[in-house]
């Protein structure tokens, strides 16, 4: 039918077969192909058009798994309800899970053996009846388990990662080059927006490619001592994403799932070394110091247990980090960083040096901070960047070189203040109206920050786009949202 | 696409538009068609094929929803979540709902707007977060009045349900024919087997037809007093099989949704007195006396509140009522008892009679068993059966007109003894094997019962089938299941 269900493996039979077969809305059934089987949850099809008698349905995924073609002959039989679906109702009676049987529902989620609704209460359960440490660690390495790993051989591999939910805060593109400048092993998988104007892989595709199988990540590695690729073509983790899928339908997040979702990246690339970044408050993930705290604690307790370095920064997420806002905006600003222009912003700057900092820390270099320093200003870290963004099929070197939307609306204050405000939703919000990160050029660029003198007339931002019509919209979503800036 | 979702309203977008757009997998979308607007969640079709660029394949939902022919023009837009979104989310939470929250969710449940993900939320919401009494009569009254009602302007109106699982136990299509002979009015709705070998509506529909729309069914009570019809076609608490259909998936029960579940059921058909049966024991769903005593008293606390008087019978469940198990088998019994033929099971009728005399009891009728003896003895309730049958577009009033299956295998022992014990899930599973409930006239009948002196070589029950091969079927599932009957 080649319709992708978007996971589950699903067959749909005409209603007079399934009648006679005697089989049913989402029972299970076995297809047999020559010597391949598949089992696959059912659909019933109304009309002859959709499905004849005599004949199957199969969607894309299941089409793929069995390399079924047209006027193929099939076998079908009943089949039992995967093993996991009695360890994911023990989760939602309240039961603890042992380990074969979270791997268990981990394999079944990576092959697709259940259902939406079947993955949702795994999801549910573990919401309401919160995982144990140990059940949380059990998870993680199932989940990198069922994926594939990388494997260098090298220590310590340096990792990083932010709580999302900060516009700009694009520190990846410029700590992987100072960590990879050093001679420390970096293999930073990153992801693409979701919700957000861009994500790490979005503003570094404007440089470079970003998605690679893992055999070419490790060549890119090999070569230069680090990476920015796409994450989501690695296969590292996959029932992470199908877990993720099913948060995001009530915008959950279960802390053990957010743990083991982290980790289980971080482990399938074999991290020694992790630092974690927690922006904290004004529309971000943890809204407040408090939440940041347990989550830290959460994160150091299972590092410990995966015999991992994992050292937790709490930062500030009041405000946007970095001017550029947008896929493009954004990787000028690191490039703008990095080769030491005076336009580089500042707030994003130092960030990257006190995270830096914190790694060559961790890993027992002295003077961390005036080593980073001198990696930077020395242009080290910009020779590495260019490295890397070769390795990576990339031809975009210089900031001049990055287009940005040649559409500009420029929003001035109409009073004279210090801004006390800037509403990361909103600014989100509006870049995404004008196109990111979809338009690479798209997006919003900050000429003030908090406690920023202003005076009447004065820009506090500009919006780019690639279409004049987006550009409207951002106008008319201007007048519905809440105020971008608050200016006092 | 013509192919059913069997729930959720779904469109596909084709993977090139989905992309321009900026819409994602599980979105929601408006189509308009006209003045018609439809909320539907986005499937996204990869190829050129299944969903060409520029067109969007709906299915099945809504196509009817919309009325939709080929190659008619539509326009969409981006549309937001269901407002019960955040109130699942409040349920999950651990949250106590407000009435205009389960209002809602129960429209958008019977309205099809939640996705299978969703919707599976909130089945694992209020399991895991039990429902106070207070929720429960809510999602009660909601789910009653979000699909038809039926208003007979009559009181006492009777009705009984039995907490399934037991085979056999056709109480209901005795009890029916004796409550309207007494002339009280009796609009008993009926459900089909889902895992069992015969519901009662699969063995009244070998007597008679049992799917009505709701006017007819008021016309055939006005008639004769009661029905024995098919709650399936009447439409009455429809979010109430979209709420099972999904808690069969893990085979749960939440207590809070067993009983807005039944008692929906009773308020939608206005019953005032309400008679329920619960068999304890051996493979059904209250696995023992406390789990039913506690289930007793919640439905006599939720019938004070909705100001019913419901009245709570504890009985055994430890074997099959009745001797027949299987559509066909089950109406012969029914018709032998109504009849008075020597051939009447004693324990299904005994069970009817002390039922029946509860219910006389409950609306105040004096020397209740006496009356409803009666009743019985004097041909009453089968000339009201035949009014009933007749009513319902009928034919079949006498048992020698009912076909059972042709193939038969008997089913001796090999010793002599006492039978201790009958397992109810090998029976039904061994009548389901034989064909039952699809072919009517396959299923069990039983010659002994517990407690029951058994010779050598003396039949214990025999299997009916309508095909040689599914009787050899019935043989091979023999030799694998676990014993039916023990012998001591």
């Amino acid at each position: 039918m080649e319709i992708a269900t978007g996971g589950p493996l699903v067959a749909a039979l005409n209603k007079k077969d399934a009648i006679k077969l005697d089989i049913h809305y989402l029972d299970r059934i076995k297809i047999k192909k020559g010597k391949k089987i598949e089992t696959v949850v059912v659909d019933i099809a109304e009309s002859e058009k959709a499905v004849p008698e005599g004949s199957i349905g199969v969607y894309e995924e299941v089409l793929k798994s069995l390399k079924l073609k047209n006027k193929d002959k099939i076998g079908i039989t009943l089949a039992r309800k995967p093993l996991s679906i009695s360890f994911i109702r023990k989760k939602l009676d309240g039961g603890t899970l042992t380990k074969p049987e979270i791997d268990q529902i981990v394999w079944d989620i990576v092959h697709n053996k259940l259902s939406d609704s079947e993955l949702t209460f795994f999801v549910a359960a573990c919401y309401t009846n919160l995982m144990s440490i140990d059940e949380t660690i059990l998870l993680t390495k199932a989940m990198a388990k069922c994926g594939n790993t990388l494997n260098l051989g090298k220590y310590p591999i340096i990792d990083k990662h932010c709580i999302g939910g900060l516009p700009g805060n694009r520190t990846t593109m410029v700590l992987v080059p100072i960590v990879a400048a050093y001679g420390l092993t970096i293999p930073k998988t990153s992801s693409r927006s979701i919700t957000s104007p861009a994500g790490t892989a979005d503003a570094m595709e404007v440089l470079a490619k970003v998605s690679f199988p893992i055999n070419q990540m490790k060549r890119i590695i090999k070569k230069t001592n680090g990476c920015i690729v796409w994450g989501g073509s690695l296969n590292l983790a996959p029932a992470d994403d199908k877990i993720i899928n099913v948060e995001k339908t009530l915008e959950i997040d279960a802390e053990s799932q957010l743990l083991a979702s982290i980790m289980a990246k971080k482990q399938s690339v074999s991290s020694t070394h992790i630092l974690i970044d927690i922006p904290v408050g004004n529309g971000g993930k943890v809204k407040n110091r408090k939440e940041a705290l347990k989550l830290k604690r959460s994160f150091e307790n299972i590092g410990k247990k995966l015999r991992k370095h994992v050292k937790v920064m709490i930062t500030d997420g009041k405000q946007p980090i970095g001017n550029g806002i947008g896929p493009a905006l954004e990787a000028r600003d690191v490039l703008w960083i990095l080769r030491r222009d005076r336009r580089k912003p500042l707030d994003l700057e130092r960030k990257c040096i006190s995270m830096c900092s914190e790694i060559f820390k961790m890993v027992g270099i002295r003077n961390s901070r005036t080593k980073v320093l001198n990696i930077l200003n020395s242009g080290k870290a910009y020779k590495k960047m260019k490295e890397i963004i070769k390795a990576q099929e990339g031809k975009v070197f210089d900031e001049r070189d990055i287009a940005i939307g040649k559409f500009k609306l420029d929003v001035s204050t109409f009073r004279n203040g210090t801004v006390t405000k800037i509403d990361n939703r909103t600014i989100s919000r509006l870049a995404r109206v004008a196109g990111a990160p979809t338009d690479k050029g798209a997006g919003i660029y900050l000429h003030k920050h908090i406690n920023d003198k202003v005076k009447n007339g004065e820009k506090i931002f500009s919006v780019y786009s690639e279409s004049r019509q987006k550009l409207h919209f951002v106008r008319e979503a201007m007048a519905k949202s809440q105020r971008a800036f608050d200016i006092k």
